[in-house]
């Protein structure tokens, strides 16, 4: 069956979207200007990022037969809405540089839109178009209030947190998709059924941030004072974090399978794992081995998750995980945090800095899962 | 019916594309160098549009269900013939460098590829390739011409008038359209259906366009002395727009659908419009919030154009417009005129360089349009 | 008829890919860290070399309608695994910069793999996934033992050597193939036939690889203290040859066949010809005419080999060769070897240096000619 419509989804999606580009240019009309300091050089990882959130993400859901010819399109509004809103939203909160859009600038709204697209995975092909939309702001709403939360209690740099929106988004995600079902509404599951051909689209653009996931876990980290040792690191350890959980992936849904085939499901959704997991540690830059068996790991886990995890989610929670996100951004995410916490305690010379940073560690990861289930419930009730 | 292949294509395709690169290759060996200057930094910008030439513009038209298949092969013909023709055309003109490549020169010919291929989006479907690329060859043609001579009659710099291109490409294919079908040969309109997996492909194409339309804005301002502050002034605005142009077709689409649906036609052409507009508004480094309204009023004056002015054309003027060109760069184009012509009067504060300003801007446009048209005639006279 | 699955599939892929992986990592953690320099210009290449190999080959062979669907998983598995093993094996024996990982080092494991599945493309269709595998992993060992060898031997730099991965991958496959025809499992050709859909895709495939052949050709050029001025020529002249290759083999295409149709197959083929013929050429920085006559001929002999070589070879030599590699790969090869050397031998005043570089360079081809022969036939051999 097709989404569910509502039978004023004709007269309330435009009214939404324009409203909200009103108030956008309006906003941007008296509180933004553009900061003409520049270094081109970003611009190149700049359209990475761009190009995984809206031609990656876009074509993602596609393997959904009967919401994939217009999963494209609302992708794109959503994604376009979100990105807009997370820029006007920063500027609000007076976050990193108030009032003026720069390339970093972008990157930052172009991650934030990555989060409430994550979080769109769990409940693709059980909402309409203007559910989504108004998930996709809340989540980004979320997303940045969390990481202002962090910065303001613990005095935590934004490149220390950014990479917690894949936790957020997963978290958030699911206890959207939990509560829509709690009230009732059971999803229709004949939506996941998929289409050989459609699912070579999807593959497609699971195959772009596949690509250019080492311009996704370096793009933050570039400053125009930087260090380019920094990203040289960050690239080639997520490049081989990448490979690593491309061979893990597809050899485990080879093993898994009792006729011995290829699982494209599983593959578009695992291959992903390792640079979810690697982009948790790359404040700590580690050595490219290290990266390959945080590779390994979040390629065995998502691949274990998708086949056994997601099946008892929606048995036992009653929780339906449409593209597998829980295994894919959620635990490989949580892995990327433990690791995370090793590495830098191996690093600490002194007992005292490495509890004070163990205990801080885990604040971050409380308060980011805190909030996103609650913002994540409160969205789920905002069905209407 | 498939499109209409004299019974001579087999012998007369191949012998005009060969003639015509044994001549480029003799053209090249005594008249072209390479110019042993280059900033490698420009080089991921012209890669940006050399996808937009070559896979934008190859996947936009597949939607065409008893064309696509080959559309994508005869559109990277008439591309690559189009660049090399741009090439040795402004050479022999004496334009920018005299006889050395530079990357400048290439994405001037990419460029100059890109405005021939909107007048193919008026015309495909209902052409054979022979007739394509004789067209494309002539549109690139008077679009240098044209360029020539606004340079030599009003001394207008070649960066400020090379965003004419999309008024240059809509009413010059426009007018070969019309005088086709005013010869008699009434086009076969089946040839627009569509299938619902060719638009996912269309899709594609549409998106690379829209993804590295900043890109394209910004291109051709690059040079090795720049001010960086330009592009990222150019990058940024078009970036916002395009974003405010998307949800802005989006939304109109929704609400014309009586249903309440996505027309995803609409989605593949009219989301480019917001980039067409704010392209010709670039040289005066709009603020954000400007190119955003350009990117809204775009938006609504393609939508609108698509659901009202495209059949009207068809039935009053007996000028069938496939791809809705009209309503996605010329008239875009035109409303981009005017922004600047305001921007730039706001700016100046004697009136006499704001009355003569006014008066060279208009006749550009007025030198641009009548040699679109008289050339888009000429052209289609030429059908054999 | 699907793929002749080994029944031991299931459990042998699996094994053999997650050993591999362990032992990569134990490699990486003992001999390979990452270099702190780097130079971010060089991402943006390197990115493009990396979409050609993982999209572009990813979606290459997708027409085999038979075989498409899992085609690009396992082609993303075999690339990840050579690209692995090339990093590791080239540290072992302590090619370029032993036990650093830099971004020029990640560009020569991506050309590896670049080779490897050029040989693949020979057999695909024909051979199961461990095959492809396995057979990878061989190309890979011998190409860069070719390398090692013509390095140890002739005290030739490697930037002078790597071009060769077109003719060691082409007739490495060949000969794989031909001694898994003689073994008596004759292949079956249903295999190849097409779907016009999934023509799309791998058209999609090949336009990403003819989109950034000058990134390919001009990629291992560079190096931080580069004369930018080299790899500026080398663009140029990749681009312009690219498309005059691409409009002879359309033209050649229509011309063969009856109807005066486009056959895609031609076409994904054979536009490809001018790069390969050209990158043997760049040590030498032709003029851009050169560059073209080379995409010329380049296209002519692949349209034809195509056309008349494929079928004969399958007749007489009992081989196989799916994707037509020999005239796409094999023969422009070895046109670009002819072309550097007659470009060398003008450049050059003295006879001795001439007739010493001639000697020289006869050597090379041979033997890398001998080496891939040999690894081929043994490759061929180890069929389970």
């Amino acid at each position: 069956m097709a989404p569910q419509y509502a039978p004023s989804l004709r007269s309330r999606l435009p009214v939404v979207a324009l409203l909200l580009e009103t108030i956008f240019i309006l906003f941007f009309a008296f509180y933004v200007e553009v900061q003409h300091i520049f270094s081109i050089t970003f611009y190149a990882e700049f359209q990475d990022v761009h190009v995984m959130v809206f031609m990656g993400f876009g074509f993602l859901s596609t393997f959904l037969v009967r919401y994939g010819f217009s999963s494209t399109g609302f992708s794109l509004l959503v994604a376009a809405l979100a990105v807009q809103w997370a820029i006007v939203f920063r500027v609000l909160l007076q976050l990193p540089y108030p009032g003026r859009i720069t390339i970093e600038r972008l990157v930052l709204a172009e991650m934030s839109a990555f989060s409430s697209l994550i979080s769109m995975g769990v409940v693709i092909g059980k909402t309409n178009p203007v559910q989504l939309l108004l998930m996709s702001l809340m989540e980004v709403t979320g997303f940045i209030l969390n990481e202002w939360l962090i910065q303001t209690l613990l005095k935590v740099k934004l490149k220390h947190i950014i990479m917690y929106l894949h936790i957020y988004g997963a978290f958030f995600g699911i206890m959207t998709s939990w509560t829509l079902y709690r009230k009732g509404i059971e999803p229709r599951h004949e939506k996941e059924k998929s289409d050989r051909k459609m699912t070579l689209f999807s593959f497609f653009g699971t195959l772009f941030l596949w690509i250019f996931w080492p311009s996704f876990n370096s793009a933050y980290l570039l400053n125009k004072d930087m260090d380019f040792a920094v990203p040289l690191n960050v690239i080639c350890s997520t490049y081989l974090a990448m490979a690593v959980s491309a061979v893990t992936a597809i050899a485990l849904s080879v093993l898994f399978n009792p006729r011995g085939k290829l699982n494209m499901r599983h593959v578009q959704n695992c291959i992903l794992a390792g640079g979810v997991a690697v982009g948790g540690t790359m404040s700590t830059f580690p050595q490219p081995w290290v990266a390959m068996a945080v590779g390994l790991s979040a390629g065995i886990m998502s691949t274990l998750g998708h086949q056994y995890i997601k099946p008892l989610m929606e048995i036992v929670f009653k929780c339906h995980d449409t593209c597998s996100i829980l295994s894919v951004h959620g635990l490989p995410g949580i892995l990327g945090w433990f690791v995370r916490l090793f590495l830098q305690i191996a690093n600490f010379d002194s007992t005292t800095i490495a509890v004070r940073f163990t205990v801080y560690h885990i604040l971050i990861l409380l308060i980011t899962l805190a909030s996103s289930l609650t913002m994540g419930v409160i969205t789920g009730h905002f069905r209407n």
